[in-house]
């Protein structure tokens, strides 16, 4: 979400993919519908080789590494972002430990969702399987190579991937090792492939019939970009600006704690707070509290009128309402009821995550009834709003689309269903006429 | 999917929505999120309020039909579209009944799907959830927007509809009804309305923020035109180029039976098949007893070399692999392996359903798990892909995109689902620290 392209400079008349990248894209597909037939101890072997192979490459990939960081200090890449291309020892363990733990999830394949049978020996299924081919644009973070080649694999798809240009040698590097692994498995090492222009990356946008799910993770912009620009699905990850309403009704040092902790535990994420919602009979209290929290968090208050007559020194613009600072910048605003607070969040919030502090238990139910976010939460963090949190292992992104995959998507926004029907000669002709019928019995699944 | 406004009418620049229409979007918005907190029964009684006055506004319905029949036969509109746009008692009756069914299904909201406390006294929930606002597009069809408003009041959604001009007058007096029957229910009337004009219709496709997911029930062109016109999601609900595979193993009778039933029994659908593959070892045998009986259901039969050696009189031309005939004609093509039928489907198939008539098991699973369509079926008819024939009660039409929700879409397409999170004053900073660890306990649904 954070140091992709920015989309202004995407902005430009996406070209048609070079015959070379189409026959590459075409190659990876056919790999990729045979890995779709691979046993789920195939995939689990594959991705095992791809940790081992990461070992063996690790000298090379953390050279490579290097390079982009000069190349990136040259450059005078900002320091979060620098911090981000940077992948030292530690970062590749963990990554390499990530995969390993993503072999041992779930199949997220082959599962039956339904078993009914329409009529005597006529037997429906829905059975999981892959999406196909996704197309996965991302930040100059080396660490996303493997996660999301990992997670692609695991759970049956190629994948065509697009790396910040900043990380392009570490990403290259990974790739090369990812690959080598993928040579000693089942799996054919072409079902991944990097993209490393930025024409390359915007030609995949065309690549229609050849990619089935695109997932930019960047700025609200770049999606938009991406949405207006492809006939291929994008899965809608923008960005957080998240809510917390302070109720009348509080465990008011309960309730400081949770706004400090959604604003300033990791303000560069897209699940910190950005605007605090004070019911005005706790405002007065809950500031008093909360202000010097708050200050020695290092977090920038900005106030309407109310809130700067309780102590907040900086007023908030109209802009600061629709604003994700993804910083240590927090909007206050002080409302006279609840149903003032649902008012802002349908207006200004993104349909991430809010949250209510609040005692009681009617109020809490009607704000998660009637806030229609990816995620509404009472009594706890916002940051809370995260795969790994959620217990789903590993994260693709968190989508804030209304359809699903909403919210936080692990292996399952990378699949999808299908129908299996099997008859023995049965013809719709026969259930027009009367002579047979539907009999819709559900079978144990 | 037949019969609706030709995408090349539409194609001029998509205007932005007039004054009124975003009033009366916003309007609506507002009263869709008042219907998703309606209980149940309430919307239940709802839609049996809906049934009720489509009763006794019977005779002003059918009134208001006869005039849209009357302009449309002077205008020359062909028979199948007369036909569509005609509702006479029977099918009015039938709809109104159809009403009532869906009141009884299941509830699709407040469906827990996923609970798991993620630590102590932080507990995860995954509930269904309506999606907000449906824009539906559909043909010259008055008993569409019964079954349409029916289907999004029982699933908690406003609808904005939107059907072909010919039957403005039925749809109207329709519209009119169904409000009657909600002003006497706890749903706001306004959370249905019905544009009339190509320009309303148009402005739809600008609506993002007022409308979460629009269905474009129409030709391939018209599906494309919105989704190029649109950043709300469109349910992409497409042609259908549906295949039989008949193998070299076969029970020859079964075989024509099916094949007949999936061409002819009702060949304007698009779960009809367009093209018959026959292995080269079965396909002398298979036309010898299928020649008479296509003739007989008077299908006109368009073959390659091989099948014209073996009897067939017109001969296929590349375009006709790629044609949705919605016709009595069908291509044939011999093939020397199943892989052959494989490679066409690949090619040729919108990936709706396609049909395999094996008698060999092996041979069937493999077909089953290589061709990635919606439905992939063995010895039956291809016209079964059909939200009744599965059971689903009601459909808002089928998808043929790789995401969910693909194939015959029921109820469960008109929702999503909303992550809640209930603590006791959590802050991720203890799980960062190490002060608390995630336990990740699924909890019963």
């Amino acid at each position: 979400m954070h140091g992709s392209p920015p989309a202004q400079a995407l902005n430009q008349a996406v070209p048609d993919p070079s015959p070379e990248l189409l026959a590459r894209a075409s190659s990876l597909r056919r790999h990729a519908i045979d890995l779709a037939q691979c046993s789920d101890q195939q995939r689990q072997e594959a991705l095992r080789a791809m940790a081992d192979a990461l070992e063996q490459q690790r000298e090379a990939i953390l050279l490579a590494n290097q390079d982009d960081l000069q190349a990136a200090e040259q450059e005078q890449l900002a320091p979060a972002l620098l911090s981000r291309l940077k992948l030292d020892r530690t970062k590749l363990d963990g990554a390499i430990a990530g995969i390993r733990q993503l072999a041992q999830l779930p199949d997220p394949l082959a599962q039956r969702q339904l078993h009914r049978a329409l009529d005597e020996g006529l037997v429906l299924e829905r059975i999981s399987v892959p999406l196909g081919v996704v197309g996965v644009i991302f930040e100059a973070r080396p660490d996303a190579v493997m996660q999301i080649a990992a997670l692609a694999i695991r759970s049956g798809n190629g994948a065509i991937l697009k790396g910040g240009r900043e990380a392009n040698r570490s990403c290259s590097a990974i790739l090369a090792a990812l690959q080598q692994g993928l040579a000693r498995s089942a799996v054919h090492p072409d079902v991944l492939t990097l993209l490393t222009s930025r024409e390359e990356s915007l030609a995949l946008l065309k690549l229609d019939g050849l990619v089935d799910l695109i997932i930019p993770r960047g700025s609200n912009a770049l999606v938009q970009f991406i949405q207006d620009n492809t006939r291929i699905p994008v899965l809608g990850h923008a960005d957080g600006i998240c809510h917390l309403y302070v109720d009348r009704q509080v465990d008011l040092d309960q309730a400081v704690a949770v706004a400090v902790d959604s604003k300033a535990q990791y303000p560069a994420a897209c699940n910190a707070i950005e605007t605090l919602l004070l019911h005005k009979e706790i405002a007065p209290a809950f500031l008093a509290a909360a202000l010097p929290a708050f200050a020695q968090a290092g977090v920038e208050l900005r106030g309407d009128g109310a809130a700067m007559a309780l102590g907040v020194s900086q007023s908030a613009s109209d802009d600061d309402w629709a604003t994700e600072y993804l910083d240590l910048v927090l909007s206050i605003r002080v409302v006279d009821s609840m149903d003032e607070a649902l008012e802002h969040i349908a207006r200004y919030s993104s349909r991430h995550t809010e949250v209510i502090c609040t005692t009681n238990t009617e109020t809490a139910e009607r704000f998660l009834a009637r806030v229609d976010s990816a995620g509404v939460y009472q009594n706890c963090s916002s940051r809370f709003a995260d795969g790994f949190r959620y217990g789903f292992g590993a994260e693709v992104g968190i989508s804030t689309q209304t359809l699903p995959p909403r919210g936080p998507v692990g292996l399952e926004g990378l699949v999808t269903y299908r129908y299996r029907l099997r008859g023995d000669g049965h013809i719709a002709a026969d259930y027009a006429s009367g002579a047979r019928q539907f009999t819709h019995q559900n079978l144990p699944l």
